[in-house]
């Protein structure tokens, strides 16, 4: 198809595709003469991953760049997992503090997980922890021990309904579910904090 | 104290606190001569809190303010709750599409939940939901039920460890937990999701 049949079949304007190919984020199509090229199914399929990366995950351009570039490379799954959770974060990761990192590394410990040493997700886990520490507002051992049994439910469950074998498909499931879910799930925390206050507290005066 | 102690006592310096005063973050201190205020501890309380939300939580000031404003009043829980997630959305509310507002309701209805029907969070499950099928990766349903299960275990426990009636303690436990747990909760995941898939499909090179 023609750039033209592209953004129809898409649902991305041709100015946009046009930027995504002089940024790398679209492979070239086929040149068919001087100012034409063909451009396939599996160029309506990776502009919809851009579009998702950027748009729902909220991703700008330069990340979206690094978690397509392990798609493309025949990159393990967990390598590729790594590359989507440090887009999410941004480079560089987060520097926390002496007492976060070790209050994240003994939570980890603590809960069996197996986890890179320098990672971003840890530095993440310990710059949060810190903060609040230091705000006066340190999270209660109980209530973490309970968000690393929700975690660990829910990363088991995503990790098992992985398609099978190490293929590019497995690597684009688990980038998506990883960038992509995010908002999902803290939307339904949110309306389930929701819930069980009105179950506890009653309902303000006009609602439900 | 003077507010060369309150700096000392809260760690935020003079001028920022001078900018929070002037904001209305902060309650004025009880004036001692034209230039001079003495404050108390409830002043390092306050400041605390307000460095919380904006450091750790990431909220502008205007939002914070919002947050703020809901401490301060005799606010029922639950409202508070809603203010705290509009907060963390900002405003207007996301506009959800028809086919994710339909797909959202559906979900809380499914799960039995009971939330306000106009409110940001529903609006927010509808727009990621829309977003994620608009761009071809619409949210596998067993997927979902998995989330709904995660998030309604996490919340119940949360909404059950408030300390018990309506005051002001238990508003400022509320609106931190949303607020502030959040990193926390995503970072676990992250870290539980790179566990279960080191354990299914091997470490990458140089890990672990």
């Amino acid at each position: 198809m023609l750039v033209s049949a592209l953004a129809a079949a898409s649902g991305v304007p041709v100015p946009t595709i046009k930027y995504y190919l002089r940024e790398g984020l679209l492979p070239p199509g086929r040149a068919t003469g001087a100012t034409r090229a063909e451009y396939g199914e599996e160029h309506v399929r990776r502009l919809r991953l851009v579009r998702a990366l950027a748009e729902v995950g909220g991703l700008p351009i330069a990340r979206v760049k690094d978690v397509l570039a392990c798609l493309d490379g025949a990159t393990p799954l967990t390598t590729a997992l790594g590359a989507a959770h440090d887009a999410l974060a941004g480079s560089p990761a987060p520097e926390a503090p002496a007492n976060g990192a070790a209050a994240a590394e003994a939570l980890v410990a603590d809960a069996g997980w197996r986890v890179e040493a320098g990672c971003t997700s840890l530095a993440q886990l310990g710059a949060a922890l810190a903060a609040l520490a230091g705000a006066g507002f340190p999270v209660d051992p109980v209530a973490l021990r309970r968000y690393v049994r929700a975690a660990d439910e829910v990363a088991r469950e995503e990790v098992d309904a992985i398609p099978g074998g190490d293929t590019a498909d497995a690597v684009e499931f688990v980038v998506l579910g990883t960038v992509l879910h995010e908002p999902v799930l803290l939307a339904l925390r949110r309306l389930a904090q929701q819930h069980h206050s009105v179950h506890r507290f009653g309902a303000p005066p006009g609602t439900c």
